[in-house]
């Protein structure tokens, strides 16, 4: 996979992508990214990218110029151009095992008050990753990103990626490491006596009571889609 | 406000905190930002962090001790300890608005195959910044640092405050900048002609069918809310 990101910052995606796992995946050829400052294709002779808002109202708006034309550039038949943007589709789980089965994506990371809105005629898809404003694009294409190569083949064992938050609509279960006895907190019991089956069980249904407490939401989907199965 | 930062890659949080607004955020004295890596706190001799879990199953757990003693060190009594991980709450703007009152946040970014669950006896709140799984806990806490952040008196202008996304469960209005044509697209006429009140009505048009096109779930909410004070 290949992986485009347009930014105005990116010392900052750069310091991420050469740390910890992506870091590996690239350095393993999984994927390769790179990183394109939007601004080196500003026409503007002081490279300007930002301009006042039509109609009044605070905050700098980006052009169409520099973004549209870097867009051009890097687009080719495969790709797919996806804007990170508040007001985009919801991120999630399943998104993201569809996003790792692309061959090619463009991530444009805005800053300031945002993109001039009629960049939608250039992009495939307007994505948020949460119901929050944040300053800038830059953290949502690096949890996109992140999201996505973690789950390329042989960037991190299958075995992590059996059971894990989100899967049948559930949050993952509890894991406890040495030693059994802190400060007075002890590690379940039936963790440590090794029948797998009692083990398997107490994961359920820690998945079902920590997901039903923290995230009714899920819980109701999990509940409604297991009656779907069973009545087939 | 002051923030503290757990993690084990310093280095990703120090890039991003150092950029943009929340550097001069720092700069201005509207808050201040520590960024710890736990592993300082390890009392193992080759300052392991983490261990196998019990019970069997892939990935490395983040043991107790360092990340302990670490929350113990720097706990105030004002002090508001968050552990970012998937199964939490989710986060969300009025979220940020609550958090940005506090004096002192602690956040915890884990790594690997997660916590061990007894750490939820140190800390106040569990939160998920969406339903996805990340490679660790730092760009969630990059992303609540920066919403809040932003939300801080002086910090951003106050007009960039008063229209944005998720305010009354509504997305943003749509922005335009030069020029009035670009390949064929063209700004509405309605931002050019200078007539405020046509401007602020088409505006609060397009952030509703916006919003219902894109998040039909925050508009019905919208709507609700809406009927709910017509009624009073």
């Amino acid at each position: 996979m290949r992986i485009t990101i347009l930014t105005l910052f990116p010392s900052v995606i750069n310091e991420y992508i050469n740390s910890s796992i992506i870091k590996r995946a690239i350095d393993n050829d999984n994927c390769a990214i790179e990183v394109v400052n939007f601004r080196d294709f500003s026409e503007n002779k002081h490279k300007k990218v930002d301009d006042y808002q039509f109609g009044g109202g605070g905050g700098m708006v980006l052009s169409l110029q520099p973004i549209v034309d870097a867009i051009k550039f890097y687009k080719k038949e495969n790709s797919k151009v996806i804007l990170l943007t508040p007001s985009g589709k919801k991120y999630k789980s399943s998104f993201a095992k569809e996003l790792s089965l692309e061959k090619h994506l463009i991530f444009i990371a805005g800053h300031y008050e945002g993109f001039d809105e009629r960049l939608n005629n250039y992009v495939d898809e307007e994505i948020s990753i949460g119901d929050y404003v944040l300053t800038g694009g830059e953290l949502p294409a690096l949890v996109i990103v992140d999201s996505i190569v973690r789950l390329i083949p042989n960037v991190i064992s299958k075995e992590s990626l059996i059971s894990e938050s989100f899967e049948d609509n559930l949050l993952d279960y509890p894991v406890y490491t040495k030693p059994i006895d802190f400060e007075g907190h002890k590690v379940p019991e039936v963790l440590i006596g090794g029948n797998h089956k009692s083990i398997e069980e107490f994961r359920y249904k820690s998945k079902l009571a920590k997901t039903k407490l923290n995230r009714y939401d899920l819980y109701k989907e999990h509940i409604k889609n297991k009656k779907g199965i069973n009545n087939e």
